[in-house]
């Protein structure tokens, strides 16, 4: 069940005291025209009074139009019909207030709180309270978001800290790990790699950088290569209209790094910033935040979003399908706060991301042959102990579908690493090293990617270097060759 | 000729008029001990006044002992003589007048002005007026800075304006280009590349980035990999302490793209932000704002500073010299606002940047087989006509030196090439697509490396990616194979 009631107010351009005649015939006219569809009611202007250049109306409605839309309809109606005969036109709208009842798809276990209304929810009834509406807001669409973004948070309610959705596929046997070491502080022992300089980066000296760009030479050469995947190169900056296509905007905004660029690149205007900073060998903080914009963008958080928007408005061929593509050039990064480990868990990352683009059947394909690929890695070269198993992907969980099974089509396969310096391979926590996802259209249709005839879908799959390396390692120990020497 | 001149008062903490007599005495006896030093004045107390709780200095100094550091010995001095005796204790230190006077290298040619003080400028003679200065300023160490910086001022203005230092080393004979065009809108028609998303950066779709790898492979493969050079992986995320020690934040501030972190990853205190988000589908900007710390970093300018922050404070053996190391996976952004063109004048770019540190021979050295490598690529491999120039690097230049000669041991050689589309190879302007430069021991000592028993030089050579495919398209021409295909 749905309420809306509006109680709003024209303001018109003469007194129209002596027009109640032609007023009343209006809104009966209105209500019977563009308030209803056939005999459907849509809405209905329950009451109305005049008081010299005032019009107030009371608009209800079940939900079929929503009597804002109404609102907006009527303001030219009334423009068009009395604008002609009588000269009198609307000001300006103003909107007292603005009631909207809806069901909830379960009782909300708390409050429930949102921007531009106040929410009061009984049982499974939630009713939003708006006051002081303009126009523009009206014009905006936002009503039945805010009406989403209600139900959203009770549907939320009843996912906190429940776990997410773990379902195993495959494992292999157990392997007899080398070692039991932490790999990160044993590499920065030997000097392969040094902390920093800022949170959650490293830096890699030569033994460390070569392991990693060998697991990227491997993923290369004996995963993507074989099955036909082209290296592309995209932007590591990441504007938020990409953000906001993908939901990563309302997804994780306080995992991103954000950029800001200089309000001007003329020097006059940075003197003063140039001479403070000469002076007091100090960056004086609130001169630089005068000559910055606001941020529009952010670094990497992961490479696909990008690569759909490279494709973006596209009818790709059908003797191009499946589109196999992958990007090894951007940086990730993200902001980890307290979850900080080793190489394994930091701020800043090296992903090769393959996104491929085809028909449900291509794609189905192509998961197995990967998966062929992913196996001859990790049995073959890397001799892994690792399993793999469908979990939900974050934008599942963002929309409180955290519990639901995968299919078997889409989804999401984590991949992970037993990592023996955690504890026992039953107790602690594996490492998740790679994963794969079937997306169907989601990112598809957001970009509005087409084929000459297909249905397209899309996925990708994120092979962090990093996770790699430390997952063999930690399995396998380290064998020190002889690097630079510091005393 | 120098002169300073400080008017301060110390408030003390009782009533001294009646120690008259005791301040007489240590007036008299500070301007013979701390103010001097054997037979050599290096500051006087030239007056004196007492009344009540305060004690009025005047000091004058010809610079040996600037009178603020003056200032704070003789505060010392009170405390230990008069606060034991006389239990008379200073309370605190205001600056009335400070007058800075000093001589400049030449005239100023217009008035100069910096932060902190009010300046004025008689023929060679320049003047700092401060009032109202604060104890803790004075212990900051800024005085000599700020004379530095307008001393450094009225240097700039003679050459601003001014051609930059250029001097021909060596060019390759004319070759005859295959076409006139401009490489990038080629590209782009031909579905190579795509611009964007955001201004001054670029998509690389499989040809182009072919493109790119190939030149990244010739570069490591036919230079670096045969003179001995390792891989090392930086961060691309650079604090700003990193750039304070290079010069580089007082150099550029205003072509860094800057980064800013969340204040937190509680998504508690991002709800509002998600919530106005998934209700307006735009990024609620002031919210955003709120939700984030003030920039302590930026995206990487030049590969360089970090990898010699990477060997910060370290002593390196003898047997590992000369250290060559080379980065190629951070990415490089700068803020290029009007100046954009193709991809060859970007906001982010490519680059393999070597580093090199060793002895002032090993790098002579080296800089010659360098040399010699890079003239196999352009010249064998490549066929490209170009030319190799002196110039004056960025730091020289902010230091008020363009025009000098580089010598012939230190500075940067840029590489030029011929671009058709341009126009005629004498009126065009060449494209650098590569530079080389020996630096001596000024990163080397910001970051304090040291060697066993050598004295450290350093260098670095920037290799565009960008830059060696245009300048190669632009005269070689393009061979589109087939790529993807939209219609």
């Amino acid at each position: 069940m749905m309420r809306f009631e509006l109680q709003a107010r024209f303001t018109l351009s003469s007194d129209i005291t002596g027009l109640k005649k032609e007023f009343e015939n209006f809104i009966a006219q209105t209500n019977e025209s563009i308030l209803k569809k056939g005999p459907e009611r849509l809405a209905v202007i329950e009451k109305y009074t005049i008081e010299k250049t005032i019009l107030s109306l009371f608009i209800s409605s079940e939900g079929n139009l929503r009597p804002h839309n109404a609102l907006l309809q009527i303001k030219n109606a009334l423009s068009k019909e009395l604008g002609k005969t009588h000269h009198v036109g609307v000001r300006g709208i103003t909107i007292e207030k603005y009631t909207i009842s809806f069901d909830l798809p379960r009782e909300a276990l708390k409050e429930v709180t949102i921007p531009f209304a106040d929410v009061t929810i009984h049982g499974k009834q939630a009713t939003m309270l708006l006051t002081d509406v303009s126009e523009e807001f009206l014009r905006g669409n936002y009503i039945d978001r805010m009406m989403n973004r209600v139900k959203e948070k009770v549907e939320n309610q009843y996912y906190e800290g429940k776990a997410e959705f773990w379902k195993l596929i495959w494992k292999s046997e157990e392997k007899t790990p080398v070692w039991e070491k932490d790999p990160t502080p044993e590499m920065e022992n030997l000097g392969w790699l040094k902390q920093g300089p800022t949170k959650g980066k490293w830096f890699y000296r030569p033994q460390a950088a070569a392991i990693l760009k060998t697991m990227e030479q491997i993923a290369i050469q004996e995963v993507l290569k074989p099955l036909g995947f082209q290296e592309v190169i995209e932007s590591h900056i990441k504007p938020f209209d990409i953000w906001l296509k993908t939901g990563h905007m309302e997804g994780m905004p306080y995992e991103f790094y954000y950029i800001a660029e200089p309000k001007t690149r003329d020097a006059k205007d940075w003197e003063r910033f140039i001479d403070l900073t000469k002076i007091t060998k100090e960056v004086p903080v609130e001169e630089l935040q005068k000559n910055l914009s606001a941020p529009t963008a952010g670094i990497t958080y992961a490479q696909c979003p990008m690569i759909y928007w490279s494709f973006k408005g596209k009818t790709i061929a059908e003797t191009s399908l499946p589109v196999l593509v992958f990007d090894k050039t951007a940086i990730s990064a993200r902001y980890e706060s307290g979850g900080r480990h080793g190489i394994e868990r930091v701020d800043e990352f090296h992903r090769i991301e393959p996104v491929y683009i085809g028909t449900r059947e291509q794609l189905l394909a192509l998961r197995e042959k990967l998966l062929e690929r992913y196996k001859h890695v990790f049995n073959t070269i890397f001799d892994l102990e690792w399993r793999m198993a469908w979990v939900t992907p974050w934008y599942m969980q963002q929309a409180g579908k955290i519990g639901d099974e995968s299919t078997q089509d889409t989804g999401t396969i984590d991949f992970e690493a037993y990592m023996p310096y955690r504890g026992t391979r039953q107790d602690s926590e594996w490492l998740e090293f790679q994963n794969l996802s079937i997306l169907g259209d989601k990112y598809i249709s957001a970009f509005n990617i087409k084929a000459q005839k297909s249905e397209l879908w899309s996925g990708c799959s994120g092979i962090g270097l990093e996770r790699w390396t430390t997952a063999f390692l930690a399995q396998k120990g380290l064998d020190p060759p002889e690097g630079i020497q510091f005393l």
